[in-house]
């Protein structure tokens, strides 16, 4: 590393300062005040997920467009653009530079769209999203349909205008908001590699794990109990409870802002694990924004890099961390404290439990074998919709062809554990599922520099020593926030560009 | 009634609609943008005092701070000022011309102050109430003080601006915007008629309830259980839980939007009655604004109308109803049931234990009789603050000296109990606690004319038929928003402009 490194140890230069030069000082002052606004909109978000009442749907659906737009505008104010021209002459530091360039890419992808389209799609959305949470529980597809059918229209046209704007494809256009540069090309390249080993190896490991012996956890566990475990849980991955809180939602999501981070679970009494990995999820999600550097916040270098590195992060807690032998050994003594003692909480069965391979309806309790299903099932559905090769109506016909040809699984008339399980497409976030799976491999490759460069990590694991992983995370990823492209902060990281066979060698290695 | 008057059953002619004239059209498109813009500093200012954890503050002072200059921008735009003038001369029926007459008072107490000072006093306010919540729990004066003193400075300077644009005295202009229309000669008349016989009447009910033999109840009360008695209550009180929640925080009150009533309580394990009785009184603002009238929501005319008939809801229910014989013996079933069986909830000992009174520290736990007696202690401090007659220092010493001289207590050196208690003074919401007293006394108007109207009126509540006090409260007040004047509304609804005698035989006969 260079000494451009951020680190939150050393004093970072403010890429705020008034020192600046004029037109890039007054950018970072817009910046300043969009992280404002975008404060409240994360906060009001939460609260609609975890906290707001039916009959104030309407309300907030108002005040949020409202706020939608206003951030709109601010975000293509028309002086924004001379300003970026004088300061890409001015003389800026590298750090000043790399932030000035995140500029840019916020204010291209705010002028791309007309502040109407803003408001109507975030207000479909919005609508969309707050009666579906009830239309999933009444597996309710007709009515979900009546909403859904505007967020498509209005994303279609999203999409045409941020093809029109960039020269990609509709669908390219709208998944390079979410990792930029990536293209279905790539994605086609990599799911299509999957597909030639990803079947087997489920085979493979179904027929490994049908020859073991596994004791299943035995319920109910009482939701205050998984409470209290989630916290202690949260607490050793080293999440701050100062900043933060743990709460419920029909999705489970991270929320907030990086001074205060706000989780959501879902809880069964019948599963804990369930509620349990989620939250280890999120708590990555959160470990990211935690640390992001506190010089930079309010400006666009101190945000995370892209949608797929934050989900390195959660699948790098989830399922590089969490899921392996050694954590397992400390996660035995915490459900015996919380849950009582039972034969199944025994370090290697618990183990067998915790990766078990079972195709299953769910995306989000999925194993991270059949895991790269669900996502290559959606990124198929979702490209094809937002290209206009099919209509909002095809999907659950479609969604049961995939499910049946991929997994094996039923989903016929079952929308509630099908296409209505996920909140994305209810607000119109399509583009967005395959960074799960760039995640997923990120992470892979992440945990193999750690091993190649402590190799007792196990053992460091085994004894509750969890600083090597958020030593080296905290080191090349949280502290760099936006100061590289996402290639060269992969590289910087990892010294290779992503290579997905650190993947399938991790689901090799674990699972056969 | 005239047919002016607003109903929650009949069409209401819409106050922001197209089809009215230009200029007061765009004056209302604004209210409705800044009725937006409220719910969401509504939404983040409940979820600070009830959610966010410590380490959230900074930024979110920040943000509230932003959308506080954004309101004050749009409040402050100079194009309004010609709307109103053109607005006056166009043809408006009765409705629009009360509305215009409260975007014009909107529009007064907004442009007498200068944007730096809002954002200023925004932030001071909230650092200052932040660091109050744990300052208050390790009696933390010379903390608080600290902080507080930057809160007194500007609101001096924002007395003397209102003064300057009103006429008025420093003290009588911030108290106008709390209650238009009194001076602090009407509240000096009216605290000193008070101060006349109110001494003299806590003696006598003293030993009076002296002679009375009474069985204090038996704690601990889990917290679990007060919640679900609280919401128990609630309900039966007609509170909407499908557009409201009821959760925790250190200073109760009653936050949110009209759609979505935010209320909090604080718990105490060996006192019931206090978070009970607490959770009543914000169910009584709860119902104002859950039944202001939907048609006006957006618009100033559909909100309520002053901070003293606000108090007058919540003291209607907190004071007259609960604390009546009657609605007593509808508490005791729910008490047994949430708390099992002891003599204290018998009906006649539990209606003593309610309307005991006894001179104490805290002002949201005094009974109804030396309740006035805190209000009247605030004012002649905060008055003399804001006037500059004293300084924030000297506030210790003439708490002590007052709660000495008026309810024989001593409060040296215990700041917690005694003026770090409330969460007003640290906002800089100075000339509101007046408004508490208002309120007691316009309560007990209303039911004198309840009861003359309703002459079973007690017999009814006994019976568990409320319907009679929320239909009068609903016809005269709740519908009615700010349709008129506060002493038109008074005198409409209660055929009599406030007579303080109302009280004052309300006490004598409850108490003596």
């Amino acid at each position: 590393m260079t000494n451009m490194t951020a680190s939150t140890e050393s004093p970072i230069p403010d890429p705020a300062s008034a020192a600046r030069t004029p037109s890039y000082a007054e950018l970072a002052r817009v910046q300043t005040r969009l992280y404002r606004y975008n404060h409240l909109a994360s906060i009001v978000g939460w609260d609609r997920n975890a906290m707001m009442p039916p009959k104030g749907s309407d309300a907030r659906a108002a005040a949020e467009a409202e706020l939608g737009t206003l951030i709109h505008r601010t975000r293509t104010d028309p002086q924004l653009k001379v300003w970026l021209q004088k300061a890409e002459k001015e003389p800026l530091d590298d750090i000043a530079r790399a932030n000035l360039r995140e500029i840019r890419r916020d204010w291209r992808d705010a002028n791309a769209l007309p502040e109407s389209l803003i408001e109507a799609k975030t207000l479909a959305g919005a609508k969309c999203e707050h009666a579906w949470r009830s239309q999933r529980q009444t597996n309710d597809w007709k009515g979900f349909l009546e909403n859904f059918q505007q967020v498509v229209k209005l994303s279609r046209e999203e999409a045409q205008l941020l093809a029109d704007d960039t020269g990609l494809s509709r669908y390219d256009a709208l998944m390079d908001r979410f990792e930029p540069g990536v293209r279905a090309a790539d994605i086609d390249r990599i799911f299509g590699d999957v597909k030639t080993w990803l079947p087997d190896l489920i085979v493979k490991v179904q027929a490994k794990q049908n020859r073991e012996k596994t004791v299943a956890p035995q319920g109910p566990f009482p939701v205050a109990a998984q409470r209290a475990l989630n916290v202690e849980v949260m607490t050793l991955l080293g999440f701050d409870f100062a900043g933060g809180r743990l709460d419920e939602s029909v999705h489970p999501f991270s929320g907030g802002v990086p001074e205060d981070v706000r989780l959501t679970t879902r809880y069964s009494e019948t599963d804990f694990a369930r509620s349990l990995l989620g939250t280890i999820h999120e708590t990555g999600h959160a470990r990211y924004e935690q640390n992001l550097p506190r010089a930079w916040l309010g400006q666009p270098i101190g945000t995370a890099r892209s949608y797929g590195l934050h989900e390195s992060q959660s699948l790098s807690f989830e399922m590089q961390l969490a899921r392996s032998r050694a954590f397992t050994g400390l996660l035995t003594p915490l459900l015996v404290k919380h849950f009582g003692e039972q034969p199944a909480f025994e370090p290697d069965n618990l183990h067998q439990v915790l990766t078990r391979v079972k195709p299953g309806y769910i995306r989000v309790d999925a194993d991270e074998v059949t895991y790269p299903v669900h996502v290559i099932l959606r990124y198929e559905i979702e490209r094809a919709l937002v290209e206009g090769d099919i209509e909002a109506e095809d999907i659950p016909a479609l969604w049961d062809e995939k499910m049946q040809s991929l997994l094996g699984l039923d989903t016929h008339g079952n929308y509630k554990d099908g296409c209505l399980q996920d909140v994305h497409w209810t607000e119109g976030a399509f583009g967005y599922f395959p960074s799960y799976s760039l995640g997923a491999m990120y992470a892979a490759q992440w945990f193999a520099v750690m091993r190649g460069a402590t190799p007792d990590l196990d053992a460091r694991i085994a004894a509750g020593d969890l600083a090597p992983i958020f030593d080296w995370l905290r080191t090349n990823i949280w502290s760099q926030g936006c100061l590289w492209e996402t290639p060269e902060l992969v590289q910087r990281a990892s010294g290779a560009a992503l290579d997905p066979q650190h993947f399938r060698r991790h689901l090799e290695t674990r699972y056969l």
